[in-house]
């Protein structure tokens, strides 16, 4: 077996021959950043031969890969298969869940009002004359009759209470004592509370006694390995026996892995952890729970089920105490799912009275309108173009990145995340991109980049090196290989503006429909909130620029953070709100746009730059 | 490692060097009898070497084998240690359980009210107009939205209800769906009682539906290996670390057994299977479930818990449906299990206004009393006795047991089970011998038998060669060696008569506190019940002749079978039932008779034989 040594990670690890290196590194434990799960397509999953023989170049890699890069080593790990001993040098990510703010959320002060409860007693001996037995003997002083018990908490119980001088602490969850400690230990009291997403799956642990979150952690989410979209995970779950597990493996091991890094920051007991409250896309839960995602996909795009799913820690394999409870919330439809719930309780739409639109864009882009007593939401197919997938030089949100591009003075501003060499554009800088390109003058409402050869007096002598022929049409270079990390140009494509073009129109669009339905129209509105960690970047000029949002003053756009994971939060902090939450899918009408006749006409009028 | 072999079963194991054969015999899965846990007192044990060499015996296998046994190669297996390779003959029991009746219950007709219920559903289809999904469709269909689902049925739920046509049914147990299966399978509903005993384990697979016993089968408990009584099995669990789940995974094992064998013989599918109720003395509850058992030995004889639990067939590794429900029914105190709690809702005690005594003799002996309004019940130190144990040639009511003794004609009419050569005495033939004892003058009232040396004149010369002098005291011949199994005379010793008069005394002095705390005279008794394999093959008239009864006619002595297990089987098919044996503990009084100052002088009094 082909021995293959990843660096600077350092990981060895032996492997089958013939293996895809993209598994392979999976196998490992690494994650090596790509769209297309495997396909060949994105050309993101590069790494570098630092040891071996790579063999000839695909087609693929001759299409990602400069001859310059192809002479150093550099190949597509999804491309190679491993036949010898490798080793292979994995260009080091710096996350997008590394930037402090893409974890905080609008809501600062949690309400408290705990689901589970915990009781200390100091219980009466037993004698002849009282032979209560132990675990009536608690329940009569916790004077509640009506609890079962966990039965792993009842086989110890008796030596434990004979060890503990009677005295113990009972931890319930609604009727069910689900675990019983030595001694007095009420005020430790934790729960976690998960937004598992398409792209990021990010956790808080909340101290349940105090309402208080008390850290915050994130992870890739590693099903990233079978395409970056929902569609190619719920097509791997359906493709061959064995599959969902694997995707579900996959993501209580990136959960268990958030937990283990919370309860290292804050050295809580992992018995101490009593429920965990999750929101995700429906095929985020499904794929969580283990339960086929299969008939999501075809229209009618039925979820297996929609209410909230309850269970214990220990069936999922969850590392909390094994008997905490783990709730899912609610989904509202196959692609408006807990997530989108979350942002309703923390905006409190359900609340409102004043016309609110919501935009929650992920990976997915879902639409929430409040107007006129009626709550209603759709999906729209925004593909994760926001989060730098199907964009030539796009990547996430970290080091490197183009974040924000300004027209200003008669030129182009240009910054990264870091301030590190550039590498790519991520979500806002491509926004800003299109929005200082359509300030410029140099692409028209259409969103063509002008063509420099037919229309040269339309283009200023100074940024006449800013144009390129590409491979399809023209492109915007927006930091010239010279200042670049990878000493390739870092552009702005005519295909990467068209599909911006598709994202933001389907969105546009979707809460044109929703606007339509509700009968009201858009300047009418008293809010739009932005919502996910997308809506604390993007710039509100931007994104009114390129006709992302209805032409409001800039005062009524709201960034509200991540609103999905602070819905994950009030809900685990409170029970009064979790309730809230488990009725919300009867009040939220969805709306299905893929179906309806009016939606193509006012798609393709959204496609255009600018209102 | 050293290789046996035993025989005539021809199972053959490796073993560590060293090991103790009993051990050794246990981990190939052969049950070997014995009493005392491999403490060489009882001298039950024995094997033949028909291989390998014994090597010289220990003082025990001197004590209980002949010379001539000794050189035919038998041995005691609990004074072997295993060092070489080893051809053993274990001699093959016919088990008690494998009489018939045994098995039987009084009751004939099951009150069917099946706490699961089964129904079968056809969906309507899905469209984009009706986009509910999978499980929601279920639940509107049930006209049961207030439903859980177990994940594991979940998990596949699309996929199976888009090839079966929409067409599923639903196993419902509470307000949770246990199972979902394809087509309608609303017929299919399955449940099995155990009766859980200190030394048998038996089963009853019913019909739920049908509201039948339709199988079942016994199996002796395994735990026997770490001692015939509660007490060696509550010690051998409170002295280490993993005992506890050895002797659990013993009764597991065995309840698993009888499970399989229940669906062999009746070719019902595992997943049929949604329930089983269990009944079972106290410390043998805690031993199922898990639970440490300590404090049930010493005083003030606390358990770890009273109420029923319930609990998933997964939890507990029992294959049946594994989300299939287990019910173990409550206990009333640490010596009076919910095995006493069957009996009295077999025989309705809590139900009758006549006053009326139920005995129910195993491995323990358990007494009810219903007058006046009260229901009181004791547990009583019988010990194990009637089923053989602590009786020198004792054995469980198996073939070649003497089961039946009658003095007619001045003489004695002696039969053994399945008129099999004669091995030993089994309780019934006990009992019985003493009664014909005391009624052919041979013992006197205290339980002496007469010595032949100092009263010739006292015995009649045609049994003369019926009594020889043992190794305390004289021995009573039932069989001659000339006509035994084993070439050995059967008989009853004077030591046997002394645990006898224990035991009958204990059971006698219970009913007597009860009555006297009742406030009634024994001969105001309607009825006296006896419950247990045991009431079935009693000669009431022998035990009114040793004073184990009280001087009643014999027509208000009424055996009821094995009501414990009657019990089960009730509530097993009736959730009313079950109900009622929910609330029985908080209606039966519990008498703890050994801090009594009363109990030994009514103890001692009832020690004679006759009234």
């Amino acid at each position: 077996m082909p021995k293959l040594r990843f660096i600077p990670q350092n990981k060895e690890i032996e492997v089958e021959s013939g293996i895809n290196l993209l598994k392979a590194a999976d196998q490992a434990g690494l994650y090596i950043e790509g769209d297309c799960a495997g396909k060949g397509t994105c050309g993101k999953c590069r790494v570098k031969l630092v040891e071996g023989d790579a063999g000839n170049p695909t087609k693929a890699e001759k299409k990602h890969l400069s001859e310059k890069e192809l002479s150093e080593g550099w190949a597509l790990s999804c491309q190679k298969r491993v036949k010898e001993n490798w080793t292979v040098e994995v260009p080091v990510q710096k996350e997008a869940h590394l930037r402090k703010t893409t974890l905080a959320g609008g809501v600062e002060n949690l309400e408290g009002d705990p689901a589970i409860e915990k009781i200390a007693v100091k219980l009466s001996r037993p004698a002849v004359k009282d032979q209560t037995a132990d675990l009536e003997r608690l329940l009569k002083h916790l004077d509640r009759d009506d609890l079962s018990v966990e039965l792993r908490e009842l086989s110890g119980f008796p030596g434990m209470l004979r060890s503990n001088n009677f005295s113990v602490t009972a931890a319930i969850s609604g009727n069910r004592i689900i675990s019983i400690e030595p001694g007095d230990t009420s005020d430790q009291l934790f729960g976690i509370a998960f937004d598992i997403g398409t792209t990021t799956i990010m956790g808080s642990l909340i101290d349940l006694h105090k309402a208080e979150v008390i850290a915050v952690a994130a992870e890739t989410n590693p099903q990233n390995i079978y395409g970056a979209d929902v569609i190619s995970r719920i097509n791997h779950a359906s493709e061959g026996k064995g599959n969902l597990k694997q995707l579900q493996d996959k993501v209580i091991e990136a959960t268990n892995t958030i937990i283990k890094e919370l309860l290292k920051q804050t050295k809580v007991a992992r018995d101490r952890v009593y429920e965990i409250v999750a929101v995700g896309n429906t095929t985020m839960s499904h794929l969580f729970m283990g339960v086929d995602p299969t008939y999501l996909a075809p229209a009618p795009f039925i979820p297996a089920y929609s209410r909230a799913l309850e269970l214990e820690a220990s069936e999922l394999g969850l590392d909390i105490n094994p008997a905490g409870r783990v709730i899912f919330l609610p989904n509202i439809a196959g692609y408006v799912g807990s997530d989108t719930l979350g942002v309703i309780l923390a905006t409190e739409m359900d609340k409102r009275t004043s016309k609110c639109a919501a935009i929650d864009i992920g990976t997915n882009g879902e639409l929430v309108l409040a107007a006129n007593g009626r709550l209603m939401a759709c999906s729209t197919a925004a593909g994760p173009a926001f989060e730098g997938a199907q964009i030539k030089q796009g990547m996430r949100a970290s080091a490197g990145a183009v974040e924000a591009v300004q027209y200003v003075n008669d030129d182009f501003e240009i910054s990264t995340i870091d301030d590190a060499p550039a590498k790519g554009v991520c979500g806002s800088g491509l926004i800003d991109a299109a929005a200082a390109l359509v300030d410029s003058g140099l692409i028209d409402a259409t969103g063509r980049i002008i063509n420099p050869e037919e229309n040269p007096d339309q283009l200023p002598e100074k940024f006449k090196n800013r144009l390129k022929r590409g491979e399809s049409g023209f492109e915007f270079i927006l930091v010239p290989g010279s200042d670049s990390e990878t000493g390739d140009d870092i552009v702005l494509s005519q295909g990467d503006l068209r599909e911006l073009q598709l994202a933001k129109g389907a969105i546009y669009a979707g809460l044109k429909i929703l606007l339509k339905e509700a009968e009201i129209d858009e300047q009418e509105l008293d809010e739009v909130l932005l919502a996910g960690a997308f809506g604390n970047y993007v710039r509100k000029e931007s994104a009114l620029t390129i006709g992302l949002l209805p032409q409001l003053p800039s005062e009524k756009i709201v960034a509200v953070g991540n609103a999905a994971g602070d819905g994950s939060r009030m809900a685990l902090a409170s029970k009064k709100i979790r309730e809230r939450a488990f009725a919300l899918p009867d009040k939220v009408e969805h709306l299905e746009l893929s179906t309806r006749r009016d939606f193509q006409d006012i798609f393709v009028d959204a496609l255009k730059f600018g209102q």
